[in-house]
């Protein structure tokens, strides 16, 4: 039986904290990335991928902003839009490369990918999700006034401690959710809901974008259900999930049973922002019908797979 | 039987001429643009799409300038990447909306495309293209010295009339061509190609980006081949081609069997870099084995199909 996964790329993916995001560098950790995704598809899964976009919108929004004198500005949803294009395009062309070289013969797509959010999501009276540039004092009161940003102190002291906050409502769906599921039964690879999606709302019963940012992972979450994924892969920065996370006593963990990863949520031990959205995510998919999540760093990526690492959960 | 069209939208179905490109005019263009694609749709045809970039990608050109200090420039196929994520969801958001208010349940999906050109291509050496900033001769020299860019004076006289000019090499193929072939078989309406594709040479057997643009009718017309168009329109700003354009005698035409079309073309009738690929595309889809090729403006596109207007171009 062929099993479908979708994999959920970490932001190490694209590009690594300390980089500045040339071209050069986002393509070698494409590279990187694209070395263990053709590890998964060797093993025989019918794959879907979704990854974040915070450095590249980021970068996008700063240069928006540089420009804004002779070049209108385009909102986030647009920007949104640009980095899936970006993104996907870097991923598709290294991983059919790396196919090529192997003799497999299976199509790669990028879909734009819309995502609904409920427009009465709390999310949307109080933002809190820090975007683009950093701003003095002065900036930030003016950007209050002129373009109704949210803005928030994110440094306790300095010049530029100021950002624009904007809101991270919950996934409901994704809006492309049918066109995916029938490519990869036609047996493409599809890389979506790239950066979380471009967050949609519907207004008089049409949609419309909002200037927000989706979770990556709870929206890949909503993607794998679409999609009847099999196992969905959580990639980020650590090998493991930690219990007591920060504490004297934290520890990795191995599995979970879905109530107890649900325990442990309530009870925690998940950095909200970080771990939690993760382990919030994989709860979701199992809840949904998924048989199984697991959570684990890019390079152990293909030894979770098979079992020997990572945190793997699952109904029982 | 279900004809299969693909619709090569000219760039103002996007932006106007006169426009600055804010986010409102470009979606106020596009919900033009998808009432001529609903009726096309409600007409029973499966519908692939695909549209230029041009202003787009000269703004994101000089918004990367602008904010060169502070944030990596990205290069060109990657800022045809972004434009293809724009512009696919501004359509697809738009057209999503139009299908719902009909009751037409169709999934649409843009995929982010590459375009093979051959590196041999002799626009390579000779790149003519003008695209992004206009510049002095001081920046203009700078650049060539420090970026290795072509630059070509592009106005006779005033400050800034320098430009980039980059190759504009003939598409080979749609790399995606295969995924997206899959789609339109599974009922869904595809935005591809978009931009004229992202330009990819192969090196080394593996596919990489070049800094270059491709022509969108062009690369429209070897989309409509590997997805067995039955008819190919070329939407412009005229409602038809003209005859000894720009001739006191210039007439409008209705009709071309293949043979006028390319006797016409190799006589010089219409203008190169305008109608010109217009009408070569049309010639390569007939050789290729299209039914119908037709170039008219978007707001004829269905008295078009209806053969009440346009410029019909069909094997004899």
């Amino acid at each position: 039986m062929v099993k479908r996964i979708l994999v959920a790329l970490g932001g190490n993916a694209i590009k690594q904290a300390h980089e500045k995001g040339t071209v050069e560098e986002q393509f070698r950790n494409v590279k990187t990335t694209c070395k263990h995704l053709l590890e998964i598809i060797k093993r025989g899964y019918e794959l879907v991928i979704t990854h974040g976009n915070g450095p590249q919108v980021g970068n996008l929004m700063i240069q928006q902003e540089e420009g804004s004198k002779l070049v209108p500005p385009q909102p986030l949803d647009v920007l949104g839009a640009m980095t899936q294009g970006q993104i996907g395009y870097m991923l598709q062309q290294t991983l059919i490369n790396y196919m090529e070289k192997e003799g497999i013969n299976k199509p790669v797509a990028t879909v734009v990918t819309q995502v609904l959010v409920n427009r009465d999501d709390p999310d949307f009276q109080d933002p809190h999700k820090p975007v683009g540039p950093f701003y003095t004092l002065e900036e930030a009161e003016n950007l209050r006034r002129v373009k109704n940003y949210f803005i928030r102190k994110v440094k306790p002291s300095g010049g530029r401690v100021y950002r624009r906050v904007v809101p991270s409502p919950d996934p409901v769906k994704p809006i492309e959710g049918e066109a995916i599921r029938r490519m990869v039964d036609a047996g493409i690879i599809v890389i979506a809901s790239g950066g979380g999606g471009i967050p949609v709302i519907e207004a008089s019963n049409a949609l419309k974008g909002v200037e927000a940012v989706i979770d990556k992972d709870l929206a890949g979450e909503r993607l794998a259900e679409v999609v009847k994924a099999d196992v969905f892969l959580v990639l980020t920065d650590v090998e493991k999930a930690l219990l007591n996370y920060g504490k004297p006593d934290e520890k990795p963990i191995d599995k979970m049973t879905l109530e107890e990863a649900k325990k442990y949520y309530r009870e925690g031990h998940f950095l909200p922002g970080s771990m939690g959205p993760k382990v919030l995510a994989c709860i979701r998919f199992l809840e949904w019908g998924g048989d199984k999540a697991i959570i684990t760093s890019l390079d152990k990526a293909i030894d979770a797979l098979e079992g020997k690492t990572g945190t793997h959960i699952a109904k029982r």
